[in-house]
């Protein structure tokens, strides 16, 4: 077995644990089941994508947490985290989608032998990956433990990010960036879609000789529709011609070692409607009032507060949330399901927490995205990304 | 709003609806809430990267199915599902990723205005997208409702693939087979992991002016652990160059259309081992075997049983299921979670299934993966893709 190479000190991880505990305390949960693969991540190292069966770290009241899942990924945990093979616990696979046998039972003897069955015992109940059945099993099965909500209690605690972890969003930063001039110099009418995402996958990945780097696969993949399909902003791509006179968003992200910088820009083949001109002016007034508004002690509601009252100004309103936290992540979202950037969310901005100022617009018959992805400093945000900030217009 | 293309004909998903509302029958339930995204897009032709946040299809007593998600997307359900305006029901944004409200409490609302709240209600228990908290808040608002655990219902009826979608699976095939070249004229030792991936991601992407086609993106990223990483079956890549005298198996899918044609090569640089040439002798003396038993009216146990028959007279053992079905996926995952062959599962083949033979080895430090898709025939199977079934080695 190669020497592990973690990404983070042990000391780090040491530091996520004593603020996971203190946040359980705090909660009053003797235990953890965390469910969420980032989460999984961030407390151990463990990466591999093998979220699509149940699996979990538990933290316990003491020692290091312990990582369950199934057998066959056991030795993915020995080779990604840093947990000793004792903390590694492997279900069999006839666990796995089985209509019998639910692996949560199979984790509930588990706890019982460790001594945690009757504790009290937080649970992400909204998470993907913690299912209405597992919550069954484990409810069935450990009916001396006190169960309660959990959710994102982990994730709060990767608000604020560390030096390391900055410099792996800068890093994923210079990737988005490389991914942005690979569309502008490919994209024009007449070619296809499924090329220009091939185009910025490669711009995603290869390795960089200058920066000594590769990239790593995004929690979404790009979604670039055009025209009128701009209006859905969760559409993928199809393999036909990108047409003149017509606006597309490219909602992409930079990604190194599981950290993500999402950034988007929007390009007009040939002469842009007086709609995309409006809307590109009203978006970059208002994100240099959010900019403006984005720094240590504001609340993150100013921030969307400062940005929707000079769209208004514009004569546009935006019914959705205008950012979220992002960070480590794995599929299907690059944000941290924490604060969002909405009127009405009073959490204070500290530094180093780091968002994606999602200040996209999706109206009835167009769409229309330029974003940032920002670091939260004492007087001001730092941007990840150097993509000009404007309309992008190839004429 | 340009003419809806939809991926099948209205009869088929009207065909399918009649084929769920029969199960729904047996199964004693009136109404079900379809939180899988597969599930979703076969029932209506949704297709978005929305699956983040709460959404659903419902099916109930009669009439069109309803789709139900967050506001934004709903244009997205507009443009790609065969439903009328009025069976789309948006929520709104303060109801993402909120700790105050939840999804689905707005949709025990609407399930009230629709008059089905004190139905018997069929809920996929046990699916990423079913969070705990989701079961918890249908049953606080729907108090005369009867739930019962549809997990799956609808993936069963997906198990018998139309021509259609057969189709769609052949030209996935084609896909794969382009990746698979790729890799081999591109792998050696000093090239880069990432690099690599960009390799496949661009073959399987790009638009083939023979096929006419461009490709989609996989319900699961490339895996490709070398050496003692192999032993662990979920791994992806990182920006490491290749190594002489190790064996990588490169686990990846064609896709087209949302529908897959997963395929698995192993490849060695350098001289191969002995254990990879046992490997190799013993995997495919066992595919034979299996493959044989692949038809329709045997079980899906005796395809296993029959490898891993072959599998233990070469001393070899494995201890995991060795397939499953495949067709339309969405992330996490290109298996269907309904069945898998192994021993124990009695579910009897019927011609048009589909299934990812996954013969795969993950031993203690080594792995090894050769695979098919294939369709079930009456007298055998169809092996989808046509990529040499052999250890690749390059030397």
């Amino acid at each position: 077995m190669p020497a592990l190479s973690l990404n983070f000190s042990q000391d780090e991880y040491r530091q996520r644990l004593v603020k996971t505990r203190r946040a359980m305390e705090i909660a009053g949960v003797d235990v953890i089941i965390v469910s969420d693969p980032s989460n999984m991540a961030w407390l151990t190292g463990y990466d591999g994508w093998s979220f699509y069966v149940h699996q979990c770290v538990v933290v316990g009241p003491d020692g290091d947490p312990v990582w369950f899942g199934r057998g066959q990924d056991a030795n993915g945990a020995k080779r990604t985290s840093y947990l000793a093979d004792a903390n590694i616990i492997g279900y069999p696979d006839n666990y796995v989608q089985s209509t019998e046998r639910h692996p949560m039972d199979y984790l509930s003897a588990r706890l019982a032998d460790l001594g945690w069955a009757d504790k009290r015992i937080g649970v992400e109940m909204d998470n993907y990956w913690f299912s209405a059945a597992a919550f069954a099993s484990l409810q069935k099965h450990m009916s001396n433990a006190q169960f309660s909500d959990a959710t994102a209690l982990v994730n709060w605690q990767r608000a604020v990010k560390s030096p390391q972890e900055i410099d792996y969003m800068r890093k994923a930063a210079r990737v988005v960036e490389r991914m942005h001039a690979a569309i502008f110099e490919k994209c024009e009418p007449g070619y296809r879609k499924c090329d220009l995402v091939a185009d910025i996958y490669s711009a995603g990945l290869r390795y960089d000789e200058t920066l000594g780097i590769g990239g790593d696969y995004p929690a979404i993949v790009p979604l670039l529709p055009s025209g009128t399909d701009a209006a859905a902003p969760h559409l993928t791509w199809d393999d036909q011609p990108m047409k003149a006179g017509e606006g597309t968003f490219f909602e992409i992200a930079g990604v190194y070692k599981r950290y993500h910088c999402p950034l988007s820009r929007t390009v007009f083949l040939g002469k842009p409607t007086q709609v995309f001109l409006d809307a590109e002016k009203a978006v970059l007034e208002g994100m240099e009032a959010g900019l403006e508004a984005a720094k240590a002690g504001n609340l993150c509601e100013d921030i969307a507060n400062a940005f929707f009252t000079v769209l208004k100004k514009h004569g546009i309103s935006k019914d959705n949330r205008t950012g979220y936290p992002i960070g480590l992540s794995y599929p299907p979202d690059w944000g941290e399901r924490t604060m969002s950037l909405r009127p009405g969310d009073k959490t204070v901005l500290e530094e180093n927490m780091t968002f994606h100022f999602m200040t996209g617009l999706w109206m009835d018959d167009w769409g229309f995205e330029i974003t940032e992805s920002i670091v939260i400093g004492a007087n001001g945000p730092e941007c990840l990304a150097d993509v000009p900030r404007r309309l992008h217009v190839k004429d």
